[in-house]
């Protein structure tokens, strides 16, 4: 469940660029009184994500509109499946309709691929797909959120939650050591020391300093299962970087714990789902 | 330009969610007076936009960073360019590298596909292609802005600031023709009236009544040139809805005038963009 | 109808202006417990305006507040017709009261004044009443409510949202010309082209450039209906600044199509609304 | 001087409202790198205020903008005084422009009002002219500002500042003397008790009763001396409502010590000031 | 009661710090269906405060959830007792739980001082206890009313609200007495003029000048008495700075008016109060 | 350092509840040009923390202002010893006063109680001093950053950063066992598995179930050293809980790990620094 007041924040900033001016056509051609049933469907096969803000655009609209879910976050969703109902004011629904489906595509668009990924992976496979920081600014929390729904995992949330070391850091530290040794010695005990390394020996390094993740950056697919190898029961292995669906399958077999993709939430298309709108009454 | 205000706006709640828990790794492993330049840097083909915002990123983590702008939002720039230079305390940097670049990235993603479609058009070509409303929620303004900067133009910024009647509007009104009629009896003098139209037969209606754009909706590729002639004189003429870099020469040989796409802003992926950082001074 | 989000924002802002130290009379001589019933009174004739942002208040101080609308927005209310009645803890009401009447007073004084302006018309004039940008900075939204609810019409919302280029843009693109051609080649297709003019020479040059709106700046009466007649059937003309009631109806008559004038929000004085509370129960 | 932060929050509100959708037509039609000087010349006479928040919306714009000013608020400037300039950007300045008039003639216009109020009082009088909390929802900080620049004084800020104890109040309490005596019981040592009565009965109740100062409501022009005598020594005298240029005169020669106008805010009509634009270089 | 907007932002802002990255520990271990009831337990004696806020954090993170209050603020709880309770979703009640218990805490610690400072007051004293404003930044509002929960009262909201003329003010305005002079010709009326005195001779020169309120600064025990004989009929007797319970009882008995103390606010120990949670059904 | 973005908003937050409505005293008493110096003291000893915050709220009242820092958050003063210098407009300095100084009170407050804390480990110990999340209520970062100034650690920034499963959540899930198993599976791998336990009995559950982190409740003096000797090596050891300087000293030599301290935040005494005023020039 995402919290109330994060939803009220997120969904008044997107009214605000939109709705504030009040909505020109609606007003001139639709009376005050009419009211109306609208149903999102969705016009391609996709995985549910966003029905709590999109719910709560229509809310923060206008009070006095009901909206019913059929279908939970994280469903299968086929063609012409309804998702969600709103009924009540015909101008209310016509006024929120755009933003609340440009968050509800986002969402789902990003849960979708994150199905995807998730069954790339091989069967019985204990890898897990995460998403990056490389989310959409001010939409984070519902980005993570479609993360999860989809079935794949969160990586660390912001740079105030863990520690991850790159090479930046290792270089203006003075080197691998040096730079895990402060990381331990000032980080919360509840992170764990997560590292970039870029070559067998820069692993090995790691390892010995006691990181608890590597990152393999630009490790050739052969590469790959010997640093897994080297870092079995010692630390956990990250690969990021380049994600296909095609290699989630064998970064999997390899026996990496870790696949980090950043188009997860930067480049996953919107998914397709239409408000289909039925006027009520007289 | 874009207004300072909005961009301050913007960035601090990009911030926020990243960067207010501090960064450990950097607190930890980086000396607090280090100071460093960082060098945005293309990794791939892109038209470049989002400029003034990657710089603010930097200026609201800390006021004392510098930001050059070695390519002007706009141009064409090629695998390895630089487009940006910061320079300054290197935990300020990267503090707030990966905000600057979440921004950057993604309206730079946006105005690649825009100029992409323009150059789709056939020499010579008045048809112009436009963005819609479909925009991510929280950042209408930059993805407009980065719309312009690839060549495409700006539809309704908002439901406030022009007139588009769409098949709910219709149905509720009653028909065409009371719909055009009330939406030119309340709307601001200074907007058009825009109107879907669904065949052949409501096309006519619509510029019987005085509509000055239609809104073609599922027409097949051999009506739109029926409808361009038959709107010529009268009315612009719009096509929106799957839109792919084929159809738009299609489309525009037709004559029609407008070609708008939710994808340019939706869907488009994210543009490849590196901060690469080095070490200044002792 | 106003938007929720809009008006909790504009609502609160205002409440922590006033009431965020408490209400230091209120609490020390009122009972918490009190109960009490408050009348919204026009203490003189005017148009009801803000019902929606009058009981927001109430609400967002007290959400057990009950609010009633008598009269809708709109409404011609006689001198002592009760417009809302609010109800609930006497504390509660005592501490909205002044917040609510400030807004609803401003709102219902330019709803007043909007009317009086569209009664000046003459019978069956097809000329049109707006307002412009001259509006209270952060009350834009209500106060184009209050001109519409007043009979008036809305000139365009925001900078973005149409085109208006005026003597500084034609002095610095180099011609009327010039700066139409410009505005049409970069401005939303949904925009009409609006220009300011000076003179009939201006005037001319304007409509030969497919101007299709023209706004006479300083032209005298005699001069205004030799403008209207070369305008007609190729553009709309505006006239705007020193609008009076007299000159309304000689403006309508010389048959201008829009007469804008700022002073319809920026100088529109409070209507006369009081609250008269009276305690209930024991 | 106007507090920086609150400058900006009030600022960034009201360029919201204007320019987020960007300026169509200064984008269209000027050069980004045209730059120009505008002055903002006062077009009939006033009490110039305002300078902190016109400057900064420029500020707030664009911060390569510079703002010069010529006149200092609560200067009697005459027609065609110059009385701020600004330089940069013409693009910048054009955006801007709005948004700072609209503030500007706002609190100039209170301003002048004010002025015009303080020097209808007879000379040498120690009556004093405030305002009330009739102030517009959100700019009540820069509107009691424009009432001090003007001459006149300030009545108390919000509700948790002072006490006022009006008719609802000593009705709910049961009466003058049980009011007055809550209030100082609960009101901080730092407040004085103010009371409205509406008759010299009520008067001699709260003067009896320890009041502070006292609002007379509804006094004839006779009973107002009769009042202030009775209180003399013992309370401020104040009086509001329907306070007209002609009344100031006779109040202040029957020794009231305090007219207190909602009407200096809340009906000030704007000030005329222009921002004439001027091209600069090439 | 707390104002409902003010709740809001001061609660929004508080969950933001702590709950927009969602519980991973609730999410992970808890099902969504769960449903729990918890009660807000007394570990130890205290003064009741911040019931509305409690109960405004719980609404925030989810409407659904229902709040009960056994104890309204002002009562003296015994350790154990049952202040509140909550009802609903397990996952929301333990997402909100901190956050409720870090207001409540900090509001309870400061009205349970508060009372405890009354309460050191001798038998029929006229003394007040008073805080200051130096309250935690962002919860003024909050603090104040826990001070006047636990019996005491307030100073003064903001610097706007009324006139306390210190050192820094008279050195800079050359003196005590045209220091309180030029307070009395420009400050609101409502307000009284307190101002701090170094010595018998300074109370003297503020006595003359008409002071409403002496604050005295670092008097001996042995002076304190003597001022107050002196001030006695003329001006209400402030003492502020180093206020212990001891100090309290002398102060009060040697007729002192005013005890205010910045400790109340910024100094207070959290109060006990613990969450314990109970499973519902199946 | 503090992020600027952050800060701004914290301290817009705070002059927004004193200073709003102006500073009535220092507008009345001290002339707009009269310039100042003034030096922040400490009246104490105490470890200086809140530099950053301290200089912004100057800034933010009025950007003329410079602030110099003498000692660095950190630094051990003495009684007596400057940590910062303001100087300018006399005016500004007045009105930022006391808002700066409630944050660096509070700030140094918290530093100086953690580094109490720290120095009371006995010497060449590796446990640590950890922070938890019973801070104040929107001022958590600058907390945090208090405590690291003062020596000591933080423990997880938000519920979002990292896993702590407490009895409540064991009692949810259905047992140790299952609640980590849960946990693990969900939560980020950044994060390691922290988890309350109550007993020896239980701290072999968790053990034995991979927990990565224990937190001791309730264990007595005896039983601490036998959890830390069978902890070691699987698992760090953490005690929370009615944490005393003489507990601290013996909790380390029991071995265990971290130490965390509700206290070093919810009830740090507010530290003493004054600002003295020195006017400047003529």
């Amino acid at each position: 469940m995402l919290v109330g007041s994060l939803l009220d924040r997120i969904v008044d900033n997107a009214l605000a660029e939109d709705l504030e001016g009040g909505d020109l056509t609606t007003e001139a051609t639709i009376e005050p009184d009419a009211r109306a049933i609208a149903r999102a469907v969705a016009r391609a096969e996709l995985c549910v994500a966003g029905g709590d803000v999109f719910a709560r655009v229509f809310y923060r609209v206008d009070g006095g509109l009901r909206v019913e879910r059929l279908l939970a976050d994280g469903t299968d969703a086929k063609k012409d499946d309804v998702l969600w109902i709103v009924e009540g004011s015909a101008r209310s629904i016509l006024m929120a309709e755009r933003t609340a489906l440009n968050f509800a595509q986002r969402m789902s668009g990003i849960a979708t691929i994150a199905r995807r990924y998730v069954r790339a992976l091989p069967a019985g496979s204990k890898t897990r797909i995460t998403d990056t920081r490389k989310t959409t600014p001010g939409l984070r929390a519902l980005e993570r959120w479609a993360v999860r729904v989809g079935g794949a995992h969160n990586h660390r949330d912001t740079l105030g939650s863990a520690i991850l070391i790159k090479d930046n850091h290792i270089q203006a530290a003075g080197g691998i050591e040096i730079a895990i040794e402060r990381a331990r010695a000032r980080a919360p005990h509840t992170s764990k020391i997560e590292i970039e390394v870029a070559s067998l020996a820069e692993l090995e390094q790691a390892l010995a300093a006691g990181a608890e993740i590597v990152m393999l950056d630009n490790f050739s697919p052969a590469e790959v299962p010997v640093a897994v190898a080297r870092a079995k029961g010692r630390a956990l292995v990250e690969v990021s970087g380049g994600i296909t669906l095609e290699r989630i399958g064998e970064l999997a077999r390899a026996g990496v714990d870790v696949i980090s993709s950043g188009a997860l939430t930067h480049s996953a298309p919107s998914a397709d789902i239409a408000l289909d709108l039925e006027r009520l009454g007289g």
